[in-house]
């Protein structure tokens, strides 16, 4: 089943922006991952939070994704960046617009 | 700015699947705008909830996609089955993967 994943991310206060930095960084390296369908970083009114949607071929595909010493050290560098994470929902994709056929 | 919107729907007890199939069809009909990016229907482990993730090029392309007398007609169809609507999330996304270039 399509693999869905989104949460919330709350920054240092003032530090949202290197954060939104490195995590669309982490989504331009998933282009080349064939797992990854969606990778989108979004930012809510609240100014330290930052949202990301994600989609997966399955949720293997995205567990795999957190292996990688590249990824590691992406990780590595955004957790100083992180005040607190929360609302993390894994949910089943059904269907919809903007999703690989 | 692009704009996402998550939310969550709860179906009447049992009536998932009928609303998640009205909820498809909307994402079919949504092929022809092309003000919306992404409109993902998905389902979580709690029996009765449905996630619904949209990306559209802006607030405005989302709202006016609301005014159609047809998708008027999809909401008046679904509202029977909707229990409760809760944790509806404006965002500003700042890119990713999955969006258009």
């Amino acid at each position: 089943m399509t693999y869905g994943l989104f949460g919330k991310l709350t920054a240092q206060p003032g530090r949202r922006d290197e954060l939104v930095e490195i995590l669309t960084g982490a989504a331009a390296a998933l282009e080349a991952d064939p797992g990854c369908l969606h990778y989108v970083v979004a930012t809510s009114a609240e100014p330290d939070d930052i949202w990301v949607w994600e989609a997966w071929t399955d949720k293997a595909a995205h567990d795999a994704s957190l292996e990688p010493p590249e990824v590691r050290e992406v990780i590595t560098r955004a957790m100083p960046l992180i005040a607190g994470m929360s609302g993390s929902t894994e949910v089943d994709i059904v269907g919809g617009k903007g999703l690989p056929a």
